[in-house]
Parts: structure tokens; sequence; C-alpha cells
């Protein structure tokens, strides 16, 4: 099976069109077999997030060519925006969607730190699933002071970075790289009005009061509708599928004397979270993945887009 | 959604492997952005079963130079094998396989027929859903007498030729084309070793005994497991559905107070019909083909591949 990871770099730039292309471009170039998936730039922002699907080394590649480029060409002394961010190229997270264990991409953002540090003479710190202390696990907390406050924070021993210099570089600041899973976010509608129903529900389901291990869950009120719905955000599709979350909703909709009218899935979904459901549901003996003419097309696809760039 | 259909030539060479390279050659040099998903060649039958996968035109270009190829390199004079066969390339069918209808696949089956009949004075039966006379839907009538006796059999005039000479080709016969639907081999498992119960459930489910339009099914001992089987062949899993097949055998189980232990899908399937499954059973409000990133990702490998070629 070919290996598939999603690399979703945050760039400081939402307003010049011109840099963001060659910022794009140079990704491009640099990355075998890879590929632009989704291009969103903010102007309020000023700021783009770009999403890359490839394999371990052609992302890597990609990512260090992409760093380069944006410290080339932004300079956060002139930057303005909303958004919070650390530096020129912002955040980096390396996503497995299938193939690919989390510690491949752990190391993977490992790789990338170390090189972009190197070439860029640029502070890197690990976040997430990446994160060597704690306090560093969380992005907001990594970002706090921001680009502005950043050489008074990197002042304290406890901000070293996790490669490269110990002071910001001066035009770009310093890059966030990591590694997290997936994120499904995956809603579940009852046919009440009764909002007490969901959150009911939303705590059974959730980790944090004793649900499954990867779901947080939240009721919300559908006004429109004059329904309520399980808000929910799946954060391992493999481990806590979305078929027994949602038999267990129904369940506890049933006890409850409601109806599960319908579901939906919010923005992107990688192929195995439905095809889970259907081995499931069918009963198969085994997972179909591998006869499923469109990966066997897909599979050949990448390949064979490696093969031409050798 | 980029248009997917498949197309099935079987040609009447399966021991000489210079001259099956040369004809699957000659086809994706032709044929813009069709890809070979499987090859396959049989030294008894002496015949290869090649499949495509592409769109329409593409696979147009592609098939016409194909069935060029077979008849300058393949003379059914010399031909010795187990497989019936009429011609130098046998049958080619054109299958839906997603965005596309049997009706398109129907026409693409009369141009290509048009085609290689007058670049090869060849003549060209259309079967299956492309035929134009009941008699000659069934391949195996259309095939009838075969290479050998096709002079003869040409001499009566309701054995005229869709398209082409009213003669055989002198060394390469003719060629049948045609379409047909997407078939799935689907099989549900029971934990009984009663084969009584596995053909009423398939007499339950099968068209032929006033169940689902395109299913056919039969009972089956699984010796070995000392289990019994329902063997389905679903002819068009969009109008009667994997999942609501598996829910009747189950329902019918049920009545016979025996288990549903298990199913399994034999050979390729279109993601589409696991697709459906996940979406029937998670009750989803829209079907999430367009939002799974692997068929986000085979879009844009697909158009792209077009783009590049032009």
């Amino acid at each position: 099976m070919a290996t598939l990871i999603e690399c979703i770099p945050n760039v400081s730039e939402g307003v010049r069109t011109e840099v963001v292309d060659a910022i794009v471009n140079a990704a491009l170039s640099a990355g075998r077999g890879v590929t632009l998936l989704d291009r969103s730039s903010d102007k309020d922002h000023n700021r783009s997030v770009l999403t890359f699907l490839g394999d371990g080394p052609g992302l890597v590649d990609a990512m260090a060519a992409l760093v380069g480029k944006a410290t080339e060409l932004i300079d956060l002394r002139q930057h303005k925006g909303e958004h919070p961010r650390l530096g020129a190229t912002d955040v980096v997270p390396f996503v497995p969607v299938r193939g690919a264990t989390m510690k491949e991409c752990v190391a993977l953002a490992e790789e990338l730190g170390k090189r972009v540090a190197e070439a860029n003479a640029l502070p890197v710190y690990l976040y997430e699933e990446a994160a060597r202390s704690e306090e560093r696990r969380n992005l907001a907390n990594v970002r706090k002071g921001e680009f502005e406050g950043l050489a008074k924070k990197m002042e304290s021993p406890s901000w070293a970075p996790d490669f490269g210099p110990a002071r910001p570089h001066e035009s770009a600041g310093a890059v966030v790289i990591g590694a997290r899973a997936f994120l499904v976010a995956y809603n579940i509608n009852l046919g009440t009005a009764n909002l007490a129903i969901a959150d009911r529900i939303a705590k059974a389901i959730r980790h944090l009061s004793g649900g499954y291990r990867y779901a947080k869950a939240m009721g919300v009120a559908l006004t429109d509708r004059g329904q309520v719905q399980v808000s929910i955000n799946m954060t391992n599709f493999e481990k806590t599928p979305l078929h027994r979350v949602f038999e267990t909703v129904l369940s506890e909709a049933t006890r409850h004397g409601v109806a599960v009218v319908g579901s939906e899935i919010v923005g992107l979904v990688p192929q195995g979270a439905l095809f889970a459901a259907a081995e499931h549901y069918l009963r198969l003996e085994a997972p179909p993945e591998p006869q499923v003419l469109e990966t066997k097309l897909l599979e050949m696809s990448l390949s064979g887009r490696l093969a031409r760039s050798e």
C-alpha cells in the first residue's frame, strides 16, 4: 500500500498571491510525488493554509524547500494579521492518512526540524505527538507571546528550541513542527429539540467523562431544524471508529425515546473510516480496501508518479 | 467527478508475450489518460484478458489502436486454444464504474465498432446492452461456431454484422463489442451446514424467483468450514445495493434460527458499493464520496494526467 501522509503548513502570508505561489511551487518542485490538495489564503489573518499529500521522503523535501522559500520571502517585522503566529512558516503538522504510523510522522517532524534549523539558522519547536516535553504539546502554549515576544521568551532556558539557534531568526522568527492524528468532524442529529438529551449523550461518548478514548463531544441546538445534535470530534478514527460511536449514540438515544434522524461528516474524511463502517455492518471477513478498484488505480497512480520523477 | 469506465478486451494470444506487449502498448500510446489495471494471459486458453481504465474518448482511442494491432499481429488460421473465440480481438466490453451511464457505454461501443470496422475491414457484432437484437445480447450465442464456422454463419442474413463487411476478415475473423454492468461477486456465510437453508434464502433474494432485480444467487456448501453460503452475483450494485441484499439475507436467516457469520466480496469492487453501505448504516444525510480524501486525490491525479498529455 502506497503511503499517504498529509502535511498542512501554515505560512504567514495571505495577501501577496505571488509570494504564496512561489512558496507552493518551491514545495512541489522539491517534493517527489507530492500533491497540493488544497490552498486557502485569508487576508484578515494574513495567513495561508496549504494542504499537501505525499509519502514521507517527498514531503520532507517539499517542506524543507517551503520553509526555505518562506524564510526568504516573508519578513515578520512587516507582518500584520489577526491570527497569532510565531514565524514566517508558522506551523507544519504531519498527519498519517494511510500506510503510515504516528511514530513515522514524529520521525519526519524531527528530520524536517533538523534540516530547516541547519539550512536557515532558524529555531524549531516540536509540538503535539512530536513534543519532547508536556508544555510544548499544546500549540497555543508554544506560540504564546507570538513573534514580537519571542526574543524575550527564548531568554528562558525552558524555551530553548529543539533544533537551531537559541534566539529568533531576525525576520522569520521560529517554526513549530509536529505530528498529529487526522481529525474527523462527525455530527449525529436527533429527532428532538431537547438540548439536555444531546448533552447527556455527548457525555456518554466523550473521553473526558468516561466515554471513548478518541472522541470529544458536545450537544448543539439546531434551531432552524427544531432538532439537537451530538457534535463530535473523532481524534483517531482507526482506534475509535465512527460506526462504534454511532451505535452508542443510537443506543443512548433509544433509551431516551428519541430517534437518530441522520448524521453528517464535516470536511474531508479518509476512505478508511467509511470502509471500516461497511466492513462492520456487512460483517465482511476481511478489510475490503485492497479489493477496491479506485484504490488500486490510486496506488498505481501514486507509484507511477514516483517512477516518472526518478 | 472524473469519469471512470472499465474496458476489458480479450485477445486471442496467450503465449507470445511480445505480441501481447505490442497490443497493450498500442492501446496505452493511443489512449489519453488510459491505465492498464490488470493483465492476465492463459497459455492453455491461448488468450489474454486485459483490464483498462479511463474515460470514454481515451478508451475508444485506445481500443481502436488495440484492435488494429491485434488484427495485424494475430492470425486465427494459426490459432489453437481451449477458449472459444471468434476473432483476433475476441470481445471488448465497456463497463461503467463511476460518473458514466450504461447509455454512454453503449454509445462508446457503437463508436468503437464503427471505427474498427472501417479501419480494418472487420465485421463487428454488438452484444449485451449494446445488442440491436435479442439473439445478439448473449455473447455465447454470437460466438457459436467460432472463427472456423464464421464464414458459413455469416451467409445467413440474420448474422449480417452490425458494422463492416458481410464476410469474416481472412485472418482476424470478427470482433464482438458491447456494454455491460459491473459485476460484484458477494457471498454471505451462514452458521449452519444445512444447504437447504442457503438454497431457500438464495431463492428469496434472486430475481428469477421473485427477489431483487439485479441479484443472481444460489446455495453452496462450504464443506471445510461446516457452513453453507448464499453465493450472489450483484449485476447492478447501484440499483440493488449490497447492504439491502445483506439485510434481507439476515432477516431470512433469522427466521430459520441461523446466524450470519460473515460475508465476502470476491475480486474487485467499486468504492461506491462500500460507501453506499456506510451511508445507509450511519444514516448519513448526504453521499460521502465527494468528501473522501483519497477520492479527491484520485480526481486530481486523473485530471492531471489528462492535462499532461494534451
